[in-house]
């Protein structure tokens, strides 16, 4: 169903974007996995790129739009694999860029989305190489989607906290989890299952009811997509209990309710959107 | 510099993508607006629909990638302007879909970020349709990236909060304020211009210093970009003496002095970037 018109309107508006010069960079998001989300402008990214240096998590079905003779850098960070560190990446990005090459440094969901954006372009910034910011789709509001949990709803929320589960060493211990239950609106968390009692516990001590709706999505838009439900209080349980692994993303408040509405009105739903 | 072999692994990768079937909707985010941040699924559903409902936020150039053929029906909902009631959309899509249609329905940024995403798809599980989500780049997040603000940055924060700060008739008039500034992370504001003043008191009441960095960025991503910076307690001033109108994204918080950073020392970034 995708006609060649189709595809030659398409190709006007990918040429009309900008170009990827020498010695320049672009941090470019990737999205949450699937190919399926990329943008076009990161996708030109790809397609112009020389070298791309990519994280962990960005989907081999990804890197292989890239030009065949690109050149691939794995640059990821996952914990119990072997990790680049960030200081050598930065470098590694500086030392490409003076070489001339045309980079594209290609990170899951935003680059500047819990991704380390910041630090890449101020690194870049003092080294007076040109860079460019291309967004992707968070996982955190992909993962949602994926669950049929909507990120706002009229009459549930007026907001939506994003955050970061993480506590590695050499990062602020911030923890103000009560302050988090306060606020009233949902929670999407990042990188949370390492810490995910800890922040459970903070939340209930700070006044979330033990039985608020929450959800934990792994994989979110991967064949390796898993889903569970659960009450905030049973959440540690129930990442143990079915087996869920990074990455995940975690999602606590009423609106996880919706998805239980939609598939008790529309059974196929279920199916069709996760196991 | 997009070459024969770049378009041709990239209409492979779209032909793998979900067909749009008759009698189904797809609710799909555009995006910020600059067609460039279209995702390749956003874009397989402009391809194979033969309806399209869409949005005042969605840019024509989006529009114009869709078949020549298919049927747009404008269902913009913006101050000032004639707009179509939720109710009628909704009735809308089900006619369509029921008369046989492959309905894309198209929204500005994400379709479940302050998108009523939710109300259409309910309204879609309850009378039968088959439908799917399609996440988009939501325009907060988008208008942080123009703006060179990342949303997260290390030692800075470790969450950020996106809020309506539309009040309609008819919605709940959540305002806590007090609790959001408690919260000590970013706050990006959609739909935030009429009641800027009412918001600004209650973050200051709330415990939020008059100099915490603020910034609003209007019409994101498009040729009529606009951005402002200031302190939180000057922000209603900033936005009328700029004649800054929406659509605009607000965000207040440290992670706005990055961009003073970056363009300190890249003085080029500033004029690239924004006005």
């Amino acid at each position: 169903v995708i006609t060649e018109g189709g595809i030659a309107r398409l190709t006007g508006a990918l040429r009309g974007l900008p170009e990827l010069h020498r010695g320049e960079v672009w941090l470019a998001g990737a999205g949450p996995g699937d190919p399926a989300h990329l943008t076009l402008h990161a996708l030109a990214g790809l397609m112009q790129a020389d070298t791309i240096v990519y994280d962990a998590l960005v989907d081999q079905r990804v890197i292989e739009l890239a030009a065949p003779g690109a050149q691939r850098i794995f640059a990821g960070k996952r914990g119990g694999r072997p990790s680049a560190k960030q200081a050598d990446i930065n470098g590694e990005l500086v030392r490409l860029a003076r070489q001339g090459a045309r980079v594209l440094r290609l990170k899951g969901g935003d680059p500047c989305v819990f991704g380390r954006g910041a630090d890449e372009m101020m690194t870049l910034a003092r080294h007076g190489i040109p860079f460019r910011l291309v967004p992707g789709i968070t996982a955190g509001l992909a993962a949602l989607s994926m669950a049929l949990i909507p990120a706002t709803a009229r009459g549930v929320n007026r907001g939506i906290f994003l955050a970061t589960g993480h506590g590695a060493a050499g990062d602020d211990d911030w923890s103000d989890w009560a302050a988090v239950a306060q606020l009233g609106q949902p929670i999407v968390l990042y990188m949370a299952l390492a810490r995910i009692e800890a922040i459970v516990r903070g939340l209930l001590a700070g006044g979330l009811s033990a039985t608020t709706p929450a959800a934990v999505i792994a994989a979110a838009t991967l064949p390796t997509q898993r889903l569970a439900i659960t009450a905030l209080a049973d959440l540690p349980d129930a990442i143990t209990g079915n087996d869920i692994a990074p990455p995940a993303i975690v999602v606590i408040g009423d609106i996880v309710r919706t998805r239980a509405e939609l598939t008790t009105l529309m059974p196929l739903l279920a199916q069709e959107a996760l196991a």
